[in-house]
């Protein structure tokens, strides 16, 4: 029964996420129908965590079995084509039947992008292009990047992140990037989460976010870039970061930051060379 | 009666083109709305062209009259806030009571995209990311841009181009660009336009060709597209494009490209500096 490993990119304006939802447009619901229309088998891919609507993926990683053994650029030729242009195939791998995208994850890599509705030397305001405008959170004020940078750094290393998870029991620990410890017991459960890296870029076009970690709550890279914004906008002072780390409640940080401008960029499994 | 110039940009995907259409979401439409938002006039703007379903714009002209008299800023500030993120105001201006965005026109330029989805040094086949999509064409073929080339010399300067302009009888002469002689009486009437330049530009990402001209019969741009690219694919003779030309006849030259990868990126008008 041959396992694949597809790595897979996209544009989540149309969809209700990734999870299957009665009537509704998801990636996992057309990326099934596209696998059975191929194969004739009824599959259920399974992603590394689920994306929220309109959030974007340029790397996503799923994986599946099948019954049938099929060539794998054929395979690969196939889903493309007959998967609509907003979620393509980048990559298809077979891979030991005990792989599993989403408990087997080390590392994920979110990136979060703000237009920046500065002025322009002649003073008139910028326009965010209908062409990009699906891909950012358009912001409307003058970001402090220094105050940003001096937040950012409290997120890093191992936290407990209630305070920027969504308040959703429900979902809790099991939304997105949660391991079991299959591949690595070492990995704490709970609402703790270890960031390895978050840093800002700015260039004349965009404000750019870029965090890794162990894995990510619901909606915690968006609560953590709403909250670094109001310190950019001076409404939280940096300093105030810590403390909303150490209040583990959701209501201690800051408004969660539009979908939109979400991309998750890549997730990385053992084994693989970094 | 202040009289108004606006350049804006749309994505055309969600459109169902420019004109105002009973029951369907048009960019011309959507504008009107706002308009009358913002002024409580019934507002109908006029564009320098049409431009169909699915087409975008880079710099499309605009005029309109209020009675009220409002001041700049505020007017471009309270269209950007009403209307969708799909369109925004580049630009707002006051004018001549004289000036039409559509009639007063001297000269176009348009931009076709596409995306080449040649193989990669690893021989994997290269993949069109979804967010690229819906600007561009995605095209299977390997093309021979020299060739291309050759065929586009045979375009630029006056030409009657009926073999590619929509056999549209209900909408010839009057599409787009249709300069009346109002400002410039030289401009010939009929299917005759000039191409004043055009041109290939590739780079690692896409294919794009770029053409002014004094205007353009309905569809021209895409059905030169069309047309170029069956002579990159080696479908036609470079040779042949003088022949479609002197045919003035629509079923003498290629296929219509697809809109997605239009861009109309500016439209010039007498006594502007160029």
């Amino acid at each position: 029964m041959p396992h694949w490993k597809l790595t897979i990119a996209y544009d989540g304006t149309g969809f209700h996420g990734w999870q299957v939802q009665p009537g509704l447009t998801t990636v996992q619901g057309t990326l099934g129908e596209a696998l059975q229309r191929v194969t004739g088998e009824t599959v259920q891919p399974q992603a590394s965590g689920r994306t929220d609507t309109g959030v974007h993926a340029l790397g996503q990683v799923v994986s599946f079995s099948l019954s049938v053994d099929l060539p794998r650029e054929n395979l690969h030729r196939a889903l493309n084509n007959l998967l609509p242009p907003s979620i393509r195939v980048l990559n298809l791998e077979p891979v030991a039947a005990s792989f599993h995208a989403r408990f087997g994850s080390l590392r994920k890599t979110y990136e979060y992008r703000i237009f920046e509705r500065r002025e322009t030397p002649d003073r008139s305001p910028r326009v965010c292009m209908p062409f990009v405008a699906p891909y950012v959170w358009d912001c409307h004020w003058p970001l402090d990047l220094e105050a940003m940078e001096v937040a950012t750094r409290a997120i890093l290393g191992e936290h407990d992140f209630t305070s920027f998870a969504a308040a959703d029991p429900s979902r809790k620990n099991s939304f997105d990037g949660e391991s079991t410890g299959v591949f690595d017991p070492a990995i704490p459960q709970g609402n703790v989460r270890t960031v390895y890296s978050a840093a800002w870029r700015r260039t004349p076009e965009l404000l750019t976010f870029r965090i890794t970690g162990s894995g990510f709550l619901h909606n915690m890279v968006r609560n953590l870039v709403g909250t670094l914004v109001d310190v950019g906008r001076g409404f939280t002072p940096a300093e105030a970061m810590g403390e909303m780390l150490a209040a583990r409640d959701r209501s201690a940080a800051g408004p969660t930051a539009p979908a939109r401008g979400l991309f998750l960029v890549s997730v990385e499994y053992p084994g693989e060379a970094l």
